[in-house]
Formats: structure tokens, sequence, C-alpha cells
């Protein structure tokens, strides 16, 4: 579904962040790789003859690769650029709190104030916070700008884990295209067992983030549904 | 390149958010819609012989289809998954405060305690904030749980936004197959716009991360030449 985000689950137990962060790109990884493969498949099963059916492994293995690697590298991408954006913006508030002091303060200030403190311990929290260069600088990145330390490792692991997962995901509906003589009945298999996975994905997904697993699990499999319909509609009208 | 996330620009300058929340929509959509159409058509130019071009973009046009609606639909999804993940677990701070307080008190105390505030400075500051529910309710799910107040809108813009960007996208790299006669002139040329493309689009991208645009160009357009170029052997080799 190349989910921009899933937002990760309740952070009231610390511990679980990490097992998320994998189970995170699993989920991204594995619903693209379900869904897109799919609906390709789908759409060239009612535009290939059935003497060019081995055509529909060729699209749909080339969609793998390209977009396993797509994705992953993306990921990896996405992450180095986080780190980056990260040491950027830390190098800068360093500079800001050296160069304008008063400022920065202010701004703590505001954040306290925004907090409903009353000016009294607004200062003096202020006064506090600031003796420390380091802690000041850490409080402006994660309260004024919102960013977290990225960890460096996790480029490299999320590229690698959404990656196989979209090569999994999209294994699965491709599979019976290897075994049938004609695109139909490929199709109505791969549909039958690829809706019946989006549906226990996304069940698993929507427990995951709190939301009611069963209207998840539909939501899941009706874009799933729509996206091959549409690509088996527009490859039969083209060929037409 | 199916991003997960693309750091939204430093948070300095508040009135910039919304139009930086369409940039990276936009962003999203035509990376993977530049990336994957051309590594699929790449692929397929050389599976299938100059008889059968047109299944180059049938097979294009299919996964424009299925990457649109997927990639759209999902980013609508996930914008409805965060709005229901953030009002269940609004719901579960409310209770909290309620039935708890004391351990809500705590956890605020603790919040002041990392910041570095002194123990006389902490107590006044919880006294203060945990006077009012609302803002007390607002304080933890911002900074205990990490949780921002999605926008309603947000979800159904995002997906039109991001569908739209993959659809535009992802017509670049198939438009030379349509006016050549045969599978390799059309690839080369694909490559020279897409890759072009890709170099342009990393460009603005980066600058827009604060990331060095050049560096960040060459990244890009490196991940789209690897997809196209691994979609290309493997079709090949299946093919043999």
């Amino acid at each position: 579904m190349h989910q921009i985000d899933t937002p990760i689950p309740s952070g009231h137990i610390e511990q679980h962040m990490r097992s998320s962060a994998i189970l995170t790109d699993i989920v991204i990884g594995m619903s693209d790789g379900l869904t897109v493969p799919f609906a390709l498949a789908a759409g060239l099963s009612g535009a290939v003859g059935n003497n060019h059916l081995s055509l529909i492994w060729i699209a749909g293995i080339a969609e793998i690769a390209a977009g396993s690697i797509a994705m992953g590298l993306g990921g990896y991408l996405a992450g180095k650029t986080e780190i980056d954006h990260y040491n950027s913006e830390l190098k800068r508030e360093y500079d800001e709190v050296e160069r304008l002091p008063e400022r920065e303060k202010e701004e703590v200030r505001e954040f306290f104030s925004g907090l409903g403190l009353s000016r009294d311990v607004q200062e003096q929290a202020v006064e506090e916070m600031t003796r420390d260069r380091d802690k000041w600088v850490d409080f402006m990145m994660k309260y004024e700008l919102g960013l977290d330390k990225p960890d460096p490792q996790r480029a490299r692991k999320s590229a690698f884990n959404i990656g196989f997962s979209y090569i999994v995901g999209g294994l699965i509906p491709l599979s019976p295209y290897f075994f049938v003589r004609d695109g139909i009945t490929g199709l109505r298999i791969s549909a039958a067992i690829t809706l019946c996975c989006l549906f226990i994905f996304g069940y698993f997904k929507s427990k995951f983030t709190d939301v009611n697993p069963i209207a998840g699990a539909l939501r899941v499999m009706i874009i799933g549904a729509l996206a091959a319909g549409c690509a088996f509609a527009v490859a039969r009208l083209i060929q037409s």
C-alpha cells in the first residue's frame, strides 16, 4: 500500500518500540508487495493471450525486483536523509544557542508558557534548564523541532526488512500463474489467495495499531481489490 | 521510491508546514512513479519481442493504475488509521487521568525531571499543569506519547496528491515506448529522460530537506538506475 506511516503502537511500553520498528517495516513492505504485483498480474491476465502467459510472471518478477529495490533503497535513503537532517539541525541549534542565547531562552520560556505554567515557574524552569548547554540543545531539538535522535543502524536494517518483505509479499499473488494454463484461471486463484492474505494481514495490522480489526482488515482487502480491478479494466481497455 | 518518510523541513517557520505537507506527498508519489514503472518497462523491454511492444505500455499503464490506487488509498488509510489511533489514545489518557491521577502526575514530574529541573520547580510545574484537565491530557498526548492531533481533512487530500503524483511520475518513463518500434530504443530514451528527471527531482528534494543537493540527486538517480538494471537482468534471465 506504499504506506507513508503506520503509527507506532502506543508508546506506553518502551521496550516494545524496537520490535515495532521491524513490524512497521514488514507491514510497509508486505502490504505493497501483496497489492501491486497482484494488481499488475491481474491487469496483464486480461490483456495477454494464453500463449503468452509467461509474460505475466516475467512482468511480475521484474516488478518485484524493481519494487523491492526502490522500496528498500528508498527506505535506506529516507533513513540516511533523516540522520543528515538531524545532524544539520543539531549544528544549527548549537550555533543559535551560542549566538542568540536570549532569543533561544525566550523560545524555551514560550514552551513552558504554552503548558500553562505561571510566569514565575516559567522563569525558574528556563533558568535551570539552560544551565547545561547539551541538555538545552537536546530540549530544543526534541520539543521545538520535534526531532528524535535517529538510530544510525536503523537505515540499513530498515532497507533490508522492507525490501525482503516486498519480495515475500509479491511472490504470493504471482505464484498461481506458474501452475495454470490460462490467465483468467490464474487470476481467480491469485485473487482468492491474495484477498485472504490481505484480510489476515489487515486484521493483525489493525490489532497492532489499536483499530477495529475487522474494519481494518476489510479496508486493506478492498484497496487491493480496487487496485487489481482497475488495473484489469485499464489493461483491457487499452488492448481492445 | 516508496519512501516511508521525508523529514518535514526545519520546523523553524511554522507557516511553511502546510505547504510542505503537500510537497511531501508529491515527493512520495512522484519518486515512486518515476522509479517503478521505469524499471518495469526496462525489464520488459529486454524480455518482450518487438512484435509485442504494446505489452510494455499495457503493463506500464496497468502498473500505474495499480500503484496510484494502492499508494493513494494507502495514504488515505494511513491517515485514517492515524486519526483512529489518536482518538483511542486520547480516550485512554482521559481515562487514566481520571482513574490514576497520582500515577499520571508522577509521569508529568518525570518529564520535568528529565529536563534537568530541580525537585522544587518540578513539583510546582506539575501542580500548575495538572490543574486544567484538558491541558494535562494534551500534554500527555504530545510529550509522553509523541502524538500530534492529526488533521481530519489531511487523509483525503494526501490520498489525492500522492495518487496523482504517481500517475504524472509514471507517465514520464513510459511515454517513449509509444513512439518507438523497438524496445531497446525505447529503453534508451526512457532511461535518458527518467534519469534526468530523477536527478532534478532528487536535487530539489535534497535542498528542501537541508541535505547536500548534488549528493542527494545522485543517490536518487542511482536507486532508479539500479532498480531498472535489476529488473532488466531478472526479466532477461527468466526469459532465456
